[in-house]
């Protein structure tokens, strides 16, 4: 709390009282996670040599198709792939080779040089859910998203410790035109946050936007240098790259910024039922999408990506934190890192309509798999529900609360004299207790990890504040984070320069809603 | 369902109409799991060393106290190790020598030979909450347990398909003498239920009865050359052991009945706040524990136990879930390992108050960790609420649930011709999907695991029926499992021999309620 308050500059407005209750949040955001703890390996040498192989085998006698992108056939034509029609058949070794000129890890920046991330390497970033048409609140249900909705998220993710990211879409603000939106959307994390964001994917167009609006924010020469933006390409699985999403990371990787390259998969739909033969086809299609861009510009920053969920075979619903999700997130990121890539995947999956038990226990279960499994970039890692329908509010807290445990999980088990603690062991002795030993003295405030939402009060205090469930706490933690929410400082000149493009972008074109 | 049918055997009573109903519940019991994938190593030989080397010194220089036990110290003396007072102190090398004789996986056996376990090497045996005063439903709220409800229990445990074991106090019957409701319990388990089960422990006379009364189930002699029951014993941590519980440990040691023995630790009050020397700690101690048995009957059958929370500094209350206690647990597993010993630890934890998203967030935590740290025997495995001061209907089918989920992440990755699925991805091709073709159509039974508690439905559809939290649908989950159990057939000669010792028993000493 007193480092927080340290970081805060004091402000004008408002009685000394309010003051003294804002500068009280914590508004400071924890490092991205640096795993001291290894990953869990659940293919060996063999099984992994197997799927590489047979994925070698997908791209040379099935092979991907690039559709609507006469361009990219050409590239792929150069590279020495075999093209016919729009499908690409690429020789064996030829994609992984290409992939070689990615870079293991790249520096995204954010305008708070102490909010810069490190995606790749033994590293985790945090960022919210990305998507959902809808919201959810205790208040309202569930309703359509508006841009309102969406600033209210942005101020949850920078008021929210654990969370590394700013995010992209964390919900679609439906009462913006289609085609402006992302202008909106990307004001707001430039503006409302100094945490690193993600840009437009859902035209080339508005990726240049994107492109713009940071050479605004960051300054035109620091963005030809570096990494300002990390965005989702998503590829349409089975093994198809659609020209919007392919538009998109040739405009991002002709600027060197980050693309996370990811097929999205519902398993027995978009991809076989089996594990083994989605791991084939999900590295078969990454090694595709990921040459590509390196064909735009070698070295460009991308990300291995895998979302990749079940499905419920008696309805067809998509099914979410389940076993066989994880067995294929663990192959994947044993596969991204063999390939030497970043890996993307986990978040706070759910198929609940509410942020109950059922959500609790399938996002648990992902972000364990997420931490353990090697990721680098987990997108989604707060605020999901419903099949990523819906962003919640209450959950966004619930989830991001949830990530601290990550961080102390990835610290691993320090051992050393002061650890070993035989002293206080020898000072305590058979039957005595440790609450008052030097020992826990010295080391219990940092000793435990700690929730912010969840209660562990005695029973009889609980009922007396009202028997409050998760949900009910959650509703108060919203409330709490937005009272106290206070904007990061931007040079008006930039601010006003970002509103001078937005409008003039919004008055250059009619209103889309489709 | 038509497996659980042909297992079924047709009774008289009742309409054609309800026993097509019945026999569709399925009362099939699924084998204890054994683990097709690694265990997760958070220590490295280093630090697994350092830990045991200090395990060593504590137990040689500060030893550990056998309360009101002067056989025990008798044991112990002509055992090689320094008795003062009631301190045992142990050189290093001889705890470790003597629970060497301590198999490293043992056969408990059930009354129905189908239900019987293996315990140790990389199985995972699952078995229910054990120990709390009360109960908690969402009709009733939270009450003191009664018998009634410790029926009701075991019929859960019995109609759920992921738990292989009945357990022992799945809520203490306060409405029963604390004298003899032991005798109820075990009839409890040894009549509506044909899993394994744990015996009583809260006197040596009550482990005793408890070996008489399996004898009675099981016949004398099988008793005699065969493990029967798996109770807990736990330390006091910190380092002493009481008369009441060793003397419960030494009933079920002569007659070879299985213990598991265990520390329990709250963190930061029964041992040092640091994981590493907590560690330390959890290993001296069953060391000590898994020794003294050992002495009692060499080839005795034990499990290294570590019952392990942290704790909230702020108001001193017992926290779940959380990242201490896992990396606790994954190194307490690496070290039993390295004993050569069965490992029990994790549960369906939490601190929460109700079956809510907190309640859940902690049991995933939980529950995938004892998964993954290769724990061979779960107590606690569902139905855990309040810190172990509850026992939840709901929570119990909810967890129980989830622990299919286990069964399946457990069976790892299976890679070969048939689930790489090659011809599945050239058939479909790109732009395809996979719901038809015929790879998913031959596997799609078998290829997810399916939750039986969770709702998947559309949210119209689950609007329309309610819009049910998981609460609500573990209610009926409740009811439905209730409503469809059906006793297994017992020997009615055995049963009545059972009734005849409890009323005997029962008979013989007056009511007693402390």
């Amino acid at each position: 709390m007193a480092e927080a308050a340290t970081r805060r500059r004091a402000r004008g407005g408002g009685g000394a009282a309010r003051r003294a209750e804002r500068s009280a949040v914590s508004v400071e955001t924890a490092k991205f996670i640096e795993r001291k703890i290894p990953n869990f390996e659940i293919l060996n040498e063999e099984a992994l040599e197997t799927i590489e192989a047979h994925a070698e085998t997908v791209l040379e006698e099935i092979g991907v198709a690039f559709v609507n992108n006469p361009a990219a056939l050409e590239r792929w034509r150069d590279a020495g792939a075999d093209i016919n029609g729009e499908r690409v058949r690429i020789p064996k070794g030829l994609a992984r080779k290409l992939c070689s000129t990615a870079p293991s890890s790249f520096t995204q920046h954010a305008r708070n040089p102490d909010r810069t991330v490190e995606i790749g390497g033994r590293n985790l970033v945090l960022a919210p859910v990305y998507g959902p048409p809808f919201v959810h609140d205790a208040a309202g249900g569930r309703r359509y998203a508006t841009m309102a909705d969406f600033e209210k998220f942005v101020k949850l993710g920078y008021m929210s410790k654990w969370l590394h990211h700013s995010g992209g879409t964390v919900c679609e603000p439906t009462d913006i035109p289609v085609n402006k939106r992302h202008l909106d959307m990307l004001k707001a994390h430039m503006t409302l946050s100094d945490k690193p964001f993600m840009g437009s994917v859902t035209e080339p167009s508005r990726a240049q936007d994107s492109v713009e609006m940071c050479e605004i924010l960051f300054g035109k020469e620091f963005v030809q240098d570096n990494t300002v933006m990390t965005s989702l390409i998503n590829i349409n699985s089975p093994m198809t790259f659609d020209d919007v999403m392919m538009g998109a990371l040739e405009v991002y990787a002709q600027n060197n910024q980050g693309c996370i390259i990811s097929p999205f998969i519902v398993g027995g739909a978009m991809a076989p039922v089996s594990v083994a033969g989605t791991l084939v086809q999900v590295l078969a299609e990454v090694m595709a999408g990921i040459a590509y861009s390196q064909l735009i510009r070698p070295g460009a920053p991308v990300i291995f990506g895998a979302f990749v969920t079940s499905i419920d075979m008696n309805s067809g619903a998509p099914t979410f934190g389940t076993p066989e999700a994880s067995q294929v997130t663990y192959g994947a990121g044993q596969l991204a890192r063999r390939l030497g890539l970043p890996f993307r995947s986990a978040g706070s999956f759910t198929g609940s309509k509410l942020p109950d038990a059922q959500a609790a226990y399938e996002t648990a279960n992902s972000l364990n798999m997420g931490l353990l499994s090697g990721v680098n970039f987990m997108l989604h890692a707060c605020g999901w529900l419903e099949g990523g329908l819906v962003s919640s509010f209450e959950k966004f807290v619930m989830d991001a609360d949830q990530l601290g445990a990550l961080h102390k999980m990835a610290q691993g088990v320090t051992v050393d004299q002061d650890t070993l603690a035989m002293d206080a062991i020898a000072e305590v002795g058979p039957g005595g207790h440790y609450l008052g030993c030097a020992h826990t003295q010295a080391n219990f405030k940092s000793a435990f990890w700690r929730s912010e939402v969840s209660d562990f009060k005695p029973y009889e205090t609980w009922s007396e504040e009202g028997a409050r469930d998760t949900m009910a706490l959650a509703t108060e933690r919203v409330q709490y984070l937005i009272d106290n929410y206070r904007q990061p400082p931007l040079d008006p000149a930039i601010d006003e320069a970002l509103t001078d493009y937005v409008t003039q972008k919004k008055a250059s074109m009619p209103d889309a809603f489709m």
